[in-house]
């Protein structure tokens, strides 16, 4: 297997973005990543796309090959990768298998969703797919509702707080508010959380992470040829992925992410790192819970230590690990299908020290995690200088 | 890249199969397929899990994950591939590229579709999905509707009559009335096609391939490997894909499925082999139009020259070729994200000569054809004996 390295990456701004359609948002994100890339589309080999419920959202499925359209790939090999809120995570995934095999070149890996066309209880409704239709989400609980049975938990096990949840949500509006592509660029304080609408019983308002439009694109390329094409490409030092069972009342434990653990595990063999290592991550905070369990999940903390450490300030940029600079999926907006792919983009420009106004110093060694559902999957990729 | 075989298959009976869910019908393809294969779930390393439009059928998004789940694989790197009726076609290509590059060894690949939940009303607005959504299917044209334009400009540019479209479902009713897991078993006659209720003219009820609930899983190895689990491993000679516009509106030619004559002649190159060679084939008729194109588009017939050729019966079971031995899309049913692996479960049993009363004589070399959309995607694998 090769090295693969990230050459180029793109964004739309993410919000509520109503004058674009669907293919409007990828051909936003994609154009923008092959020019980052400095390709052109004839050097492409290779297509994966990825959305989570966009047959939900908008009627479409068959997203990577409107993606391949869109893009002027016509008939390039595309590919959807669906993992619920992972699937940005699991495309760039497979993406990297095919450039490492050689298989492939150049490959392009665009997520979308575009979420603010259907009514929030509609949306709510589509989410609900990621979890255990049959078993959990047809009896009436709703995905916020999932999280909130782990949050109870946690709190139960560890004394962690409702504030320090909050204070979860008010590092990544604070970040948020330094990044041009985020949804929520306004700063909230642990009050505004507290005494934003409750959701699900612990988790308000300020705790969700939005309904969002966007799209990411990351392009992708065996590092012997990357320097072509870009004087800083990204290496991908570990791609790792892990399962657990899709229903939350067949796990192990409440309070973490058995997939995640694993995959985060494989990631560290595979870079030859540890969490000390890591200078800025990423990590999947759909809801302030998650964000608290992904730094236990991942090594940063010990189990029921990093809530109190986040209030403190532990996690704030360019404080002893920088999480969730981008603002996250709460500040920076959750377009489901592209979550996984604006993270890698994230920790690429934060690597290439293209961050701006929330540039980690010196970042050498990053990560990014993805979950799907409530963590039936998640993938963990490791990226270096 | 590694030789890769297929060491085990399973099916369910595909039809209307109202006391299984979804979960149930992975289960009882992904049973028979580990049991075939003479592995245990420890055995195995990655899953890739189809479906064209489970969120809009039964609410489930994330079903790889549900897969590994049903299989007892809980931890395994599971992921969903999509790319509409191609999606089986896809996910077989996503795990032979895992498997060839030394990725994964035993790879599960599960396709599922639970059709009859909804409406058929319903199923034809979700089955959009694979179509251009924004431009296209969002104007009031349906899936029928798109494939009777074709037919239409086939009929005007090469003299097909609704005769010959007719005798593909004549031919594909006589094979799946030899197939125990076929949806239907009834022999029908020119005359009844001919006589069924109009869908889209020029396609009738019996032109088009029907709603069906059916899973179908196929288990891969490495070639190196593949001996100690099962005596007669068929082999990937080839997996090719391609794409073309999503929109019919954009598209060279009505007659033809570019991205099927582009992933057949790719598929040919890697095997070193020519339409000559190919004793059964696994097309996708998912209108009869659809196999006649097929026909055509894989270098079997010149252009024009396939319907005559059908109507003939060259294409019979141990005619010149033999075609949709299975029963076809329309003979065997089209639980749409299952049927690409159906497809290779069909060339497996016919290269292992465990095909039943429908068996070719001395086949050798098969192939499998499945389309996405209206041909968006097209995915060509050769096996061989």
């Amino acid at each position: 297997m090769r090295d693969v390295a990230i050459i180029g990456v793109g964004l739309t701004k993410f919000g509520e973005r109503w004058k674009a359609s669907l293919r409007d948002l990828m051909a936003e994100a994609g154009l923008a990543a092959l020019e980052d890339a400095n390709i052109t589309s004839k050097d492409v080999d290779m297509i994966y796309g990825s959305t989570m419920a966009s047959g939900r959202f908008v009627g479409q499925e068959h997203i990577a090959a409107l993606l391949a359209d869109q893009l002027g790939l016509k008939n390039v090999p595309a590919t959807r990768i669906e993992n619920a809120c992972a699937s940005g995570g699991s495309a760039i995934r497979q993406g990297y298998i095919a450039c490492a095999s050689g298989m492939a070149d150049i490959v392009v890996v665009g997520g979308v969703e575009k979420m603010t066309d259907v009514t929030t209880s509609e949306a709510t409704t589509a989410l609900g797919g990621a979890g255990d239709q049959e078993w959990e989400l047809s009896q009436g609980i709703t995905f916020p509702g999932l999280y909130a049975l782990m949050a109870r938990r946690h709190m139960h096990e560890y004394g962690t707080t409702e504030e320090q949840l909050a204070a979860v949500a008010v590092k990544n509006h604070e970040n948020a508010s330094k990044n041009e592509y985020a949804q929520f660029k306004n700063r909230i304080t642990i009050d505004d959380v507290l005494k934003s609408k409750v959701v699900a019983d612990p988790l308000k308002l300020l705790d969700c992470s939005p309904v969002t439009d966007g799209a990411a694109v990351a392009i992708l390329a065996p590092m012997e040829i990357a320097k072509k094409y870009n004087d800083t490409p990204i290496k991908i030092a570990a791609s790792a992925q892990a399962s657990d069972s899709i229903s939350l009342s067949e796990r192990e434990s409440l309070t973490r992410i058995k997939a995640a653990e694993l995959a985060g595990r494989e990631a560290y063999r595979q870079a030859k790192l540890t969490p000390k290592d890591i200078d800025v991550v990423e990590v999947h905070d759909c809801f302030t819970i998650a964000e608290i369990m992904a730094m236990e999940d991942l090594g940063f903390y010990e189990r029921g230590k990093a809530a109190k450490a986040i209030a403190d300030g532990e996690t704030a940029l360019n404080g002893k690990i920088s999480v969730n600079t981008s603002g996250g999926l709460k500040g920076c907006g959750h377009p489901v299908g592209a979550t996984g792919i604006k993270q890698i983009a994230e920790i690429t420009w934060q690597l290439r020290g293209e961050a701006k106004g929330r540039q980690v110093s010196n970042a050498e060694v990053g990560m990014t995690h993805n979950v799907g559902g409530s963590g039936a999957t998640a993938v963990v990729h490791i990226l270096t200088r």
